[in-house]
């Protein structure tokens, strides 16, 4: 089960002026689930994006890249699950473009300014013709109270779904922010694997909201990343309506754009430690909190070396302080010039090693106490420089083979 | 179960002149059990070896590494399991340290002329008292045919014993190569891992033995490897007893140097590919051949993204044809200028994917019956360049995590 997520109710996601929803039942890979999501917005909506680094990126990827670059104002994005569209060659990307044609029609809109995305199996091809079939039905249910069931629509092996809301003052006006994420769980997010869609109706350009979120996906979803951005379809998408009535943030690094930046971040950061939480098989959740480095890139390459050792992974999962391999990892992280005489690692406020080896207060019941909750602070300091990240990862358990042994049948 | 590793029989494992070999069961961890190896050489024996590049490195190889540096003849080998004696710090280093001194009494040498080797746990204190109080057992029990038992003290996670013989001819004598190792078998090896110890009664220089070893773990041990050499304890040492009455190999690339590389090099990867064959949980063994890059390095990248995804690795676990997962691992494998579109991906001889998605003739049922089989090549073509490499790992199991959940306890 999920770790700490509280159970989402319809209510607490809010509406956003501008935005509606609508979902259906395609029937992509099962039926009686709710598998398509369309998402249509009112005239010049700013809409920003991120995508996957990986270079079999899937089709869909590719036509929301082209499409948003193109610079048309967006009208609509459709998001399937049961399928990636990824791995699919050519034939993904008529399929894509198909995609996006029967929105347009049914919108009356041109195609291009339609994003299409899409979760699920790798390497299939996508039952294009049962979306076409769908879609009518997602456009009859649109409506902006609809967020919940667009939370539930993006799910795959998602336990639970992901919806975050918060309001804060722009200029005296009220400014609603809200965002939904599908993790399918994934421990290393390797596959088709995380998409985000925060929407507020904040007043601000395109090209602001587009430097915006670069920033809110590297400190939040990319935080629980492997490798980069790694899997075939991650997407987050920042959409921003402008119906607020506040004059539009043109400023970067105004005080309404820092004060918009951090509230969406904030929803960002809860969205991306529910995708940990509701990680494949997740017990335990875990931040791994590197300070002291030289530079960033080393605090990274210490943390994900942690964060991605299955030694370490199992461990926590036993709840067994087996914490030389925390060591191990710290050791192999690929720092050549490390001084591991001078690191302190600690378990919340456990210290556990310094000076190369165990810290002489460490007793192996403080280890196991901190080892058996269920939110866990791994801390290293590296005591070699001034910069510190921190990344948030879960545990390793049986059901994660469990879940990934049994994906697809 | 390991996969397909015929049984060792003591009887295989055949003396190498000038080396003997003596065990005891000291109670590092646990009573009933060998886990004190001693490996005494005659003199003039030429002793080269390669380490982890773990910054965590263990105090045994800290002190084995300045001890064989320090170009005194080495006396003898002292190796025990159920406890690392890494992350120990100072401490650690003393109780090394003692143990060689301890030998070298026994013995009547220097300890310098001691190399010292643990594996098992990381991070608490070794009991070297009892290692003390186990060595004049050792001392009394060592012979020349002691091989197999030799194999089985160094076991740690291990099911099987692991050991090589092989007989071939340089300048008409018989030359012998005997090898053991033990895994510990992490699929991942970043944990106190994989000991290897190659002895051979050819006559060659320790310089040449040096130059030798290197060779030879890039292309067996370190075929298997993450990360380069992880483990904060990894060793391959292999040992040039000059027994044979062959003249000394003395010059790099002579035909005779070449003949002998290529045999230990063999008996290196078989032990290497027994090493993943009785990985933690394993079930199959499968290859990973890479062809048609620019550059080594781009090809063991995406080599190792594939070996390393938990989703491809559970994939082959279930026997599940989820080839897509395997496009996503290239795909994210850091190949910036990668095209996905050239590439052909090859399960055994059945083509998967090529123009970027699943090849026209491939057929599921193919798929599925490659899947099924106990040792899968996964072939990848690059098509942009002349560069190969292949590597060994095994699939990804709800063993792997019982085991490493439950390793200390």
């Amino acid at each position: 089960m999920p770790v700490n997520i509280p159970p989402l109710l319809p209510q607490q996601l809010l509406p956003v002026q501008g935005i509606s929803l609508g979902i259906a039942e395609a029937g992509i890979k099962r039926s009686d689930r709710k598998d398509l999501l369309l998402i249509a917005l009112a005239e010049n909506v700013s809409v920003a994006g991120v995508f996957t680094k990986n270079r079999f990126c899937a089709a869909p990827v590719v036509v929301a890249k082209a499409h948003l670059s193109a610079a048309n104002s967006i009208y609509a994005l459709v998001i399937n699950t049961g399928n990636a569209n990824a791995g699919t060659g050519e034939a993904g990307i008529i399929h894509a473009r198909a995609t996006c044609e029967e929105v347009a029609k049914l919108l009356g809109c041109l195609p291009q300014q339609v994003l299409p995305f899409s979760t699920g199996v790798i390497m299939e091809p996508l039952p294009v013709e049962r979306i076409i079939k769908g879609l009518p039905r997602a456009v009859g249910d649109l409506k902006p109270d609809n967020w919940f069931a667009a939370a539930q629509a993006i799910m795959t092996t998602d336990i639970v779904p992901k919806g975050v809301s918060s309001q804060i003052q722009i200029q005296g006006e009220t400014i609603t922010i809200t965002g939904i994420a599908k993790g399918s769980g994934m421990i290393h997010p390797n596959m088709a694997t995380m998409l985000g869609y925060i929407a507020t109706d904040a007043n601000i350009s395109q090209s602001l909201l587009q430097q915006m979120v670069r920033h809110v996906a590297d400190h939040s979803f990319n935080r629980i990343t492997v490798d980069g951005d790694t899997s075939t379809n991650d997407a987050l998408m920042l959409l921003a309506t402008g119906a607020a009535p506040h004059p539009q943030i043109t400023r970067l690094e105004s005080p309404d754009f820092c004060q918009l930046q951090e509230a969406i971040l904030a929803v960002a950061v809860q969205l991306a430690q529910m995708i940990v939480r509701d990680g494949e098989g997740a017990t335990k959740f875990i931040t791994v909190q590197v300070e002291k480095g030289k530079t960033l890139k080393e605090c990274s390459q210490v943390a994900y070396a942690i964060a991605h050792s299955p030694l370490v992974k199992t461990a926590f999962f036993a709840s067994d302080p087996n914490l030389g391999r925390i060591l191990a990892a710290i050791g192999y992280a690929g720092i050549d010039d490390l001084d591991v005489s001078n690191i302190q690692l600690y378990l919340n406020e456990v210290l556990v090693a310094e000076h190369g080896g165990r810290a002489n207060s460490y007793r192996e019941q403080d280890g196991q106490r901190v080892m058996k909750q269920s939110e866990i602070i791994v801390h290293v300091v590296l005591n070699r420089g001034t910069t510190a990240t921190k990344i948030w990862t879960c545990d390793f358990s049986y059901d994660y083979v469990k879940i990934n042994a049994d994906y697809r049948s």
